[in-house]
């Protein structure tokens, strides 16, 4: 197979995770960034930045705008802009053609092919071994996970100590609320170096849409599903967990349906090994629900059951490339790092879902995750 | 003059600011929206987004994805994605000839004009009008800015609060830090509705480089610029001030340098009307700073004096539409919001920034942000 031509990028990292992962530095202005044949990977940074990204040494190369633009304006003229100074930089550094993500800017897109710059759209992932872990990447993760599990010690911790008055949980005089648990925990993972978004913390019905954040009161004896998923702010890789509380007295029908949930999780993790396709793991777990009694159904109001995929990438971003899915069929791979999440969702009843991180190897699956399984809190 | 195209935008709001502005609601995955002749805002959404999306209307017609897809498959084939259902639903509205933003995907671009659509790319901004902010927007800003200033006064209770041993502050036993400082500001503004990003708490001459966020212990007797633009989550739109403080004895030449870009604020401040041209207002700024003594110069280790812009636009962006720089000459529009921000940096001495919000008129320029200036804290 012939090897592909190096990358292009024009972002910054913020908006780009590709970005990120090529020169581990992140920078919030876009950038030129790409690949050379010999596979040295070259930068071209505002004066602003410049200092700082070349001390980081995630790029072989750091060139200086203002030089590369001088250079540019005298091929070019006075006008010459990104598109210019990509042309130039990449006639010296001896590349003319690119693989670009089907993301790529439009305009530049049109610029750099009308200056003869040869662009190849991916039409898929422009690094397809983003998908594949190294240790390190590995670790980055497993903090990630870590700081998932200090925010549920948090909110067990206040559940514990909230009382039951009627249908409100009370905690130190206030009622307790979606907020102010969402608040709570968000704030101990921010101590510890995480950047916690849009974490949900939903109860009785809210919690059966999976969108859904949460809002409001919390109630005793619903069940109460806690997903987290932390940006580790060092390094910028993503935890992703999610647990499932009930704060009073849970009833048979909520205990055998956590307890079935769980189970489906235990059967997927068994399961999952390198080249064992996602969609037979996803099965799986359809199976065990499907076998316990708890059918899926779709209709004009929604969906319940089980109506999401069972797990996703995890990586430089919180949807990674990677998925165990009824949509993809495709043998996990070993090194890629997934989260298995299998939940229930009925109006009425509640939700329920479980979601830990594995990195997939040859052998059994490795955990990346770890917090206790005990949800029901008196 | 013709009437623009209406525009095309594929996106999630998390990335693109003109879809929010557009939809005027958060969609965290990539969705199509675009403008129909006659004015009307069209959205197509999944099932997970659909009722939400129509709930808060945004748009005039939110069309279901499912439905949508299917109508492109029986006319494209099996295969079809998101450019044959763009195909599609525009030619049910009767658009044939869009606008783009710039960084409109490059893949999607191609497809769209293969299927013969016509796409103009804009060469600058795809809504001009963003510019310009209406009342709600502005005060939607003042609350930014009023978020600021709870930070301020967090930053200025621990400062005041804070014993100077030797070249360290020391606050409930532990050496302060910009680390501290500002978990504890960003705290109270995220206890009020703020999603504070990358403040900046930067003492001595970390401050004399503005991209430097601060870190490690805070010293006495040294300026320290705290710079926050927190996001409010209720709405979307951002804050944006900045104050400078010492905790200690100030030295006369700090006094003088605060002193001076406070000066130089104000007089922006008053130059500040509809018509003015924005590169003038900057040019007020860097003649009262050379009249004063205060040399701008760029060497190879960087740069000293003033070197950055007086300010920018602010709204669904912290640097929104809308310059006060100069490299841009342009007269200044009525109903814009901008940050007036001068600043003085000379490692040794420090640096100083004072940044406050205004929206232009025909009069006087109207402040949308208020917090004191008192810098120096004993």
């Amino acid at each position: 197979m012939a090897a592909l031509p190096p990358p292009l990028l024009y972002a910054s990292t913020h908006h780009c995770a590709d970005l990120l992962y090529f020169g581990q530095v992140e920078v919030h202005d876009p950038f030129i960034a790409f690949g050379r044949l010999d596979g040295k990977k070259v930068t071209v940074q505002s004066p602003l930045e410049f200092g700082r990204v070349k001390k980081t040494g995630g790029f072989d190369l750091v060139l200086p705008l203002e030089e590369c633009r001088s250079r540019a304006r005298a091929k070019f003229g006075p006008k010459a802009g990104t598109a210019e100074i990509i042309a130039t930089v990449a006639r010296e550094q001896g590349v003319r053609r690119f693989r670009v993500a089907d993301t790529f800017p439009a305009a530049l897109y049109l610029k750099l092919t009308a200056l003869g710059l040869k662009l190849d759209l991916v039409g898929g992932l422009l690094f397809p071994e983003r998908e594949i872990k190294t240790a390190r990447e590995a670790e980055h993760i497993r903090e990630g996970n870590r700081l998932c599990s200090v925010g549920f010690t948090v909110a067990e911790r206040i559940l514990r100590a909230a009382r039951i008055k009627g249908r409100t949980l009370v905690h130190r005089g206030t009622v307790l609320t979606s907020e102010s648990l969402r608040f709570a925990l968000e704030t101990a993972i921010r101590e510890q170096g995480g950047d916690p978004r849009d974490t949900i913390v939903a109860g009785g019905d809210q919690a059966c849409d999976p969108h859904e954040r949460g809002s409001g009161p919390l109630r005793p004896h619903e069940l109460i599903i806690i997903d987290v998923f932390p940006r580790v702010l060092k390094t910028g890789y993503f935890g992703d967990m999610t647990r499932t509380y009930l704060k009073g007295r849970p009833r048979e029908v909520q205990r055998r349906m956590v307890a079935t949930v769980r189970e489906a999780q235990k059967q997927a993790l068994r399961a999952i090994t390198a080249g064992v396709d996602g969609r037979e793991v996803h099965g799986l777990i359809v199976d065990h629900f499907t076998e316990s009694g708890y059918e899926t159904r779709h209709g004009k109001g929604g969906s319940v059951g089980f109506f999401h995929g069972t797990g996703h990438g995890l990586g430089l971003e919180v949807h990674d490339p990677g998925r165990i899915s009824p949509a993809v069929s495709a043998p996990l791979k070993a090194g890629a790092v997934l989260t298995v999440e299998p939940g229930l969702y009925y109006p009425g009843l509640g939700g329920c879902r479980w979601e830990d991180v594995v990195q997939v190897t040859q052998g059994p699956a490795k955990m990346l995750s770890r917090h206790p399984y005990q949800w029901e809190i008196k």
